[in-house]
């Protein structure tokens, strides 16, 4: 985040800056006119892209020959063995800093398409019908050409790294040596193509730090499952219950402590026993691209416009003003001064504007990481009914899958769209409170807005009023408070004063709904941007297609990488494997009841909660199909536990002392799917 | 609202009637110019008013004289029995007719108002620096003008409806009169005055004949609690319970049973077991009468300049036109033809945008209407959650009396200030379907959409064959079903996939973000004018003023107007005067009671019913206060039970067998409040 903020700073400050503008022009008639000539760097971007795609195969080619040796090695769900997944978007352990970096990257090349003169590099000069067909390509190019860096950090091996290191410092490279080559560009804006670069270049330098140290690490050992993070998130949750019970203690904070809760929850504080998932934290990174990309558009398709225009502004502008019957003034230098000013002013209320609205997108960005956070942590509660009123069970759906796969690209465009439309906003904002308010307090002209309010003060002063009259009568004459309870009084005066005020309260309704249009026009704008909040009543929220998609996304994520379910996977795959310690513990404990002591406690216990297996079952016919699969497909269970005639379900009470321990048994059947993948 | 339906329509079509227009105007270049003389009617306003305000006066002093010689003999909450209590506003089983259309008349002269050349009738050509003034002390004057009507109404006296005949009959014979004399007057529209005091003249025909019937039927002797409305209510609730039963086995209904279900939401059906608040039947009615107004401000205000426009357009427009680079053909009388063609489209757009709007704001009203009804049901039984999310006690605060009071003008503003918005937005949207769909597809000219759109092909099929390819993956590929439950399926070719159309994704993004724009402006624009709707998102909902006072409104009435602690104060009421059936029933089966079986069965009773009450007591010390207040206040009380020795509370075993029926007490205490006023 702070990276693309400061993509930004520098460049606003470029436009701030207008000393030397005013110094070289000390009469505005003559734009000071810089011709940029096309620049074709020494690192030809055709040939670099046909280098890099040929190196990117051979060593993808390398990689598949790796892994596929190697395949027959790795356990289940122990790191993603191929080279056709790039990253295991469910597991919440790994490192995500890669993942994000190609985003990131990827992103930043659909950004650049947008007013690119050539979108695919292999051709020069595109001609204008055939640019359409060359952007689809390029959609669809740019993440084919990243993907090697993607592959080379998630496979988890010293060769990938290296791969990494090599591919990462050539884009970085080329990329250096081009804008080194080219800082300026014949597009809108000089330094267009060089400021939108900025966030590749950050990415790339990144990847570069990031794959030599990873290959000085070496690949992680213990990945997802083997984590003791989820064991973590479930010893947290068994310890909480005795420090919720001493908040709710202190139930009435005081102001002070109110307005910081309130700061709070605007600024996401990362907590150590809570993993952000890999897609939504890539969705926060891709977003922060998106905002540095969507204000540099938004200032380079309007500001040169600007200038070109105040460049221009001449004595003529006086005598087309007149024809439009305005008069500023009686010398015409004077005219040209002002009109100057006022093209000055608003090229400020813009890019204050656009500054506001960045603002506004990185606020309420960050309030969604703590809503997400807040979000999930309800539904790992199985909280369904704070996000969406239906209920709706945590299957995962086909609109589910659909709306996990595009959400980060669904933010993204959001975000972007709401900045455009939250500038042009703000921007119509600044322009009112700046010459209907600021100029004429400064300079007396434009005093329309004071004079109006002037004239109608006694209606202003009548509804204050009014309205004080109804809030004090109410208090003390319609309100009795007795003994702890509150009852009407005077009912007849009550009455009477409703009908008598019934007109001036239409009017103060005027006032009111004036306040309602403008109260939800601009929170509707603020949070256009963000996806964990419906815009609509939350009786139509289903309506709003950015929030449905953000609790299908938040459904799918949930039923696929709830903690406590994968702590619990984890637990039992180290006792298939039998190497953990925990799987270790209980089949000494088994051994040792099975053996030694098999006493009567022991067997009624055992007894119990075969029955409680047998209830669960017949009360979940469903859980049926996916246990005998579950025994069919996975020979090695019975090496778990121990019991070679398992094979006949519908145990008597002689059966069911001869098996293992059977208690985990009914909540082991909806997770044994997982295992499965 | 029939009413006010049909004073719009008739308006409507005197504008889509442009048959004589066009056969006068065979050249358009002739405006057909109508001088509109100011007009004085033969009754003059400034005579009328100070007689009928001398007559209101008499009348309301022979009022006053004539209740205070009776008040004695008037139970309490027996009728309004003062003049200065115009209506009780509390009480949901009177006649509505009558206040409805005093509150008509008042708001319609409020909405003329607006655009008339004198605020009040005792000055003529007010100068425009006393118009403001004027206008306010009309909002205050207007109020009182119409109050003498309201009382002669809710009096409930033969005198009162002989006066009110009297009064309604001459403000309607001189308004009759006055619209006969000048149908026509100099303002913006020849017939504004006429059409805008259509409500008036309606309302005042209504009272005309309410008083007499009223007359001849003779003042209503079972009121409010004495109606058999809240024993009906009660009855119904007890008896509800099995049919709703019924109704959750059939729980999944058909796609037409559920398609009528909606729009059955969307009517208003009278129920015999529930009685709309007066408060709220007064808002609707205000807020029909608010549309009629606001429709026709919106037609006048616009329509006649559009008018006067159409009628200068002349050979001059091609040279005016050619001036900005427009040619819209080279014949000069064709130019013409089109600028009038265009400029008479623009006003079908604008009156079918208002039409639009109109029925909106009705069927908004009608919902509203159906919501009150389930909202009011719901407090009743106790769901404040529903309505809002801080939970808050029902008794009525500072904030719900303000609110109470303002409702009826809160909810008419809205509407107006909803309607005005909605014209705008749907002008808008009809002249883009017009102007860029409709003329290009007949006349072939301004064919850029479907240029874009000629062009822009690739992108859209692009789109749509990448969201298919998403969908037909995830249902076929990515989610395997098995026995009941779902589960994600090639987890690898999923994670691949989500990376390869990120890009796509950022696409759809974007037509999803302009859909959610469109959607929630389109959304909290029809339902501007509703204050049963919060416009913001439901953590936010306390910020929209106007639902706020919703709310607010909603806990006072319930608070005041329960109908089942209305049936009980009914009760109560009778069996204290000693007069009702069911008093005189319970008071026998007391007498015989006490006089003839003092048997065990019955003591026992009896002690438990006095535990019941101190354990009610203890547990709310706060009705301690009521009771002994209720106690020292109403001592007929006595009289009700039979029991001279109930000074001593604290009552011991033996005390309590000599206490009457007692199982009432402990619900008794809340509610006797209400009996105190």
């Amino acid at each position: 985040m702070n990276q693309s903020k400061e993509g930004v700073e520098p460049f606003q400050y470029s436009y701030y800056d207008y000393s030397d503008w005013y110094s070289n022009n000390a009469e505005p008639t003559k734009p000071p006119k810089e011709v940029i000539l096309p620049c074709d760097p020494t690192a030809d971007d055709k040939l670099f892209h046909i280098c890099i795609l040929s190196i990117s195969l051979v060593i993808m080619l390398i990689l598949a020959g790796l892994t596929r040796k190697n395949k027959f090695c790795q356990g289940f769900a122990r790191g993603s063995s191929s080279i056709f997944s790039p990253a295991n978007f469910l597991d919440q352990t790994q490192k995500k800093g890669v993942v994000m970096a190609v985003f990131g990257l990827v992103f930043s090349k659909l950004a650049m398409l947008v007013i690119t003169p050539d979108p695919l590099p292999f051709s020069k000069d595109t001609p204008a019908d055939n640019k359409e067909y060359m952007k689809i390509i390029a959609i669809f190019y740019y993440p084919i050409l990243y993907y090697p860096l993607l592959i080379c950090g998630t496979l988890q091996r010293k060769a990938g790294y290296v791969f990494g290191t090599l591919l990462s410092f050539t884009h970085f490279g080329v990329l250096v040596w081009q804008k080194f080559d080219c800082p300026k560009t014949p597009e809108i804006y000089k330094y267009y193509a060089l400021l939108a670069s900025l966030p590749q270049l950050a990415c790339l330098a990144y990847l570069c730090i990031q794959f030599p140290l990873l290959f000085v690490k070496g690949p992680k050992t213990d990945e997802d499952l083997d984590s003791s993070y989820y064991t973590n998130y479930v010893k947290l949750l068994l310890k909480k219950k005795s420090s919720t019970a001493s908040l709710s203690a202190s139930d009435k904070p005081a102001l002070a402590e109110r307005i910081l809760e309130v700061i709070k929850g605007y600024i996401y504080i990362p907590e150590k026993v809570f993993r952000f998932p890999l897609k939504l934290a890539v969705s926060s990174f891709v977003t922060c691209v998106a905002i540095h990309h969507t204000a540099l558009l938004i200032v380079v398709l309007v500001v040169p416009t600007l200038h070109i225009v105040r460049a221009g502004i001449d004595e003529n502008i006086a005598f087309l003003l007149l024809g439009f019957g305005i008069v500023l003034s009686d010398d015409r230098m004077e005219v040209v001064r002002i009109v100057t000013f006022y093209t000055w002013l608003l090229e400020v209320c813009y890019l204050c504007a656009m500054t506001l609205s960045c603002l506004v997108s990185l606020i309420m960005l960050m309030r969604s990481m703590v809503l997400h956070r807040s979000n999930l942590r309800g539904l790992y509660k199985g909280d369904i009914y704070k996000l969406c009123n239906n209920q709706k069970t945590m299957h995962p759906s086909r609109t589910g899958v659909v709306c996990w796969m595009g959400l980060t690209g669904y933010q993204a465009a959001i975000v972007s769209l709401g900045m455009a439309i939250q500038t042009i906003v703000f921007f119509i904002c600044f322009l009112f409170l700046v010459f209907l308010i600021i100029i004429p307090v400064f300079y007396g002209r434009n005093i329309i807005v004071f004079e109006i309010a002037g004239k109608a003060w006694p209606a202003w002063v009548t509804l204050i009023l009014v309205t004080g009259l109804q809030h004090v009568t109410a208090k003390f004459a319609f309100i009795k408070q007795k003994a702890g309870t509150r009852d009407l009084n005077n009912r007849e005066s009550l009455f009477l004063l409703t009908y008598l005020l019934f007109l001036i309260n239409t009017v103060v309704g005027l006032v009111v709904a004036i306040w309602r249009i403008v109260i939800t026009a601009l929170y509707n704008i603020i949070h256009l941007g963000r996806i964990d909040v419906s815009l609509l009543h939350r009786t139509a929220e289903s309506y709003d297609p950015a929030y449905c998609y953000y609790t299908h996304f938040l459904k799918v994520e949930v039923s696929q990488s709830h903690p406590v379910m994968k702590a619990f996977c984890g637990l039992l795959l180290d006792m298939m494997v039998g190497g953990g310690r925990a799987g270790q513990k209980i089949q000494d404990a088994e051994e040792g009841i099975q053996e030694n002591k098999p006493n009567k406690a022991n067997s009624s216990q055992r007894i119990r909660s075969r029955w409680q297996l047998m209830y669960t079952l017949v009360n979940n016919p469903s859980l049926l199909g996916s246990r005998k699969h579950f025994q069919t497909l996975q020979n090695s269970e019975n090496v778990l536990n121990g019991t070679p005639n398992r094979t006949s379900k519908k145990g008597s009470k002689m059966e069911a002392s001869k098996l293992g321990a059977e208690p985990a048994e009914p909540t082991e059947t909806p997770e044994s799917q997982e295992k499965t993948e």
